[in-house]
């Protein structure tokens, strides 16, 4: 399961509620795609903005669709005891792994952060997936973090924020990690502008937010990738240049949503409040994006 | 009511989960030492951490127990709608006035945090404070944002992050920020550290966290900065220059549980996990300093 694309879908609203429907309608898609794992709410699936009974409504939808695709489930929350009870219901729901970001409001010491992994693994009877998101919970993990958290038991990947972009320093990077992680644990790039560098610098799959709503597209960088054509990889990750420099100005979730809204796979007005879309300048720079580079699918 | 002392009470858990009935007695002690407000799940009262259910019942508590004083209750959520329906909550228990912290999971644009302020004000019957507090929410707000919200209906005053530490730099900040608000509109002063300087340089209250446990220590610096008595206010703040260090070094609520733990007021271990109290030489430290200081109220 650790391997290839694991995809990010939007878990898409509709009047200020989660639209299941169409959400049952982006698995789908996923599936038929080929994609190597979906992570259901994730950060791209607004999983921070839902109650504990829409993320379980979701959880379920994610496997009902997801068919043999092994599904992953964000288990975030800012208390332990809720994260334990979001983690039995999604173990509940069927998922075959689980994925935590240490969440913050008060900000945590590398021994809380700890505590909290070894507090949710204790209970756990699926594989966990660190889920290492500085940008959205402001925690910085150390490698000495890295090791001590990979150590406790169920834990079988780390989702990294990122890799240098240059080929030899993503490659040492990864090493450096590797050389602190028990062999079972692997490791996942995230940041999608980097995807094919850190693919090819030895990561074992990309935990990708347009893999979740453009999966053909990601699924061609991925495959590229792990069968070492790296030239490949990265000519196709750098056709996709404008993408990333919009992702880096409006946030990656903003993007991925006017993208979807634009294809009409999910409704307009699509993120969860506060977070808005973005405006019709943008969307007018979405659209000629995804027509330039002809995303369709 | 937007003057004076705004004590900031803890939240005590027990075993993992809320304990009203010595909170009761937290607000009690409160009323007695004759504070001008209570602000019930402030950030020291851990509002992030509890559930909907959680803090309709704290909500009520302060309420219940606070008589004549009034009670303001923090309503910061991550979605727009939930914050909708903590503002209900908190007027249906009594809340004098609610409180609101622009949480991000996601980085909010200023249009965001302004709509979240916009949407939530439509709907509100009591004031509101517009609750800066950048080290939990990592949202700056300029001035402009300042002025875009306090000119919304039922803006009645704004918690700011602190002041410069010297006299003339403090007088300039409250005087640029009170020219950007409508005369209306409080300004109160947070940090405890410069309180004193906050309130000598034209702040209307100060939201503290220390005033919540410590009440009598806190209005003594109060009283005598709003009675013009800024060497007095001042020598008081400085004498607690130990207690201020523990804040930075550890963060203000870990300490503040820990004097509260010491004093017998609240339960051993009364934070919420995955946030832990101080280990054993934090809590020496923190025990040298209350019988040093003679802190006892």
């Amino acid at each position: 399961m650790f391997t290839g694309l694991s995809a990010f879908p939007l878990t898409p609203f509709r009047d200020s509620t989660v639209d299941e429907q169409t959400y049952a309608h982006l698995i789908g898609r996923l599936v038929v795609a080929g994609v190597d794992s979906i992570t259901a709410l994730g950060s791209t699936g607004s999983y921070m903005y839902l109650d504990r009974e829409e993320r379980r409504r979701i959880a379920a939808a994610a496997v009902r669709s997801a068919g043999d695709v092994p599904v992953m489930v964000g288990i975030g929350a800012l208390r332990t005891s809720q994260v334990q009870r979001l983690a039995e219901d999604a173990q509940q729901a069927g998922a075959s792994a689980v994925i935590l970001a240490p969440v913050t409001y008060q900000a945590l010491t590398p021994d809380e952060v700890f505590g909290l992994f070894e507090d949710v693994t204790a209970a756990l009877s699926v594989p966990l997936v660190v889920y290492d998101n500085p940008g959205t919970t402001h925690v910085t993990f150390t490698d000495d973090l890295y090791e001590r958290i990979a150590a406790l038991p169920h834990v079988a990947s780390i989702k990294i924020p990122g890799v240098p972009p240059v080929a030899d320093a993503a490659a040492d990077r990864v090493r450096t990690i590797r050389d602190r992680l028990p062999a079972s644990v692997s490791i996942g790039v995230s940041g999608d502008a980097v995807a094919a560098t850190g693919l090819g610098a030895g990561c074992d799959l990309w935990y990708s937010v347009i893999g979740g709503t453009l999966p053909t597209l990601a699924l061609g960088i991925t495959r590229a990738a792990l069968a070492g054509d790296h030239t490949a990889a990265t000519a196709e990750s750098e056709r996709l240049t404008p993408l990333w420099r919009l992702f880096r100005e409006f946030g990656s979730i903003r993007v991925t949503a006017a993208i979807a809204e634009h294809l009409g796979l999910v409704p307009p007005d699509s993120l969860p409040r506060p977070v808005r879309g973005l405006d019709s300048d943008g969307r007018a720079r979405v659209a000629q994006i995804v027509e330039a580079l002809r995303f369709s699918d």
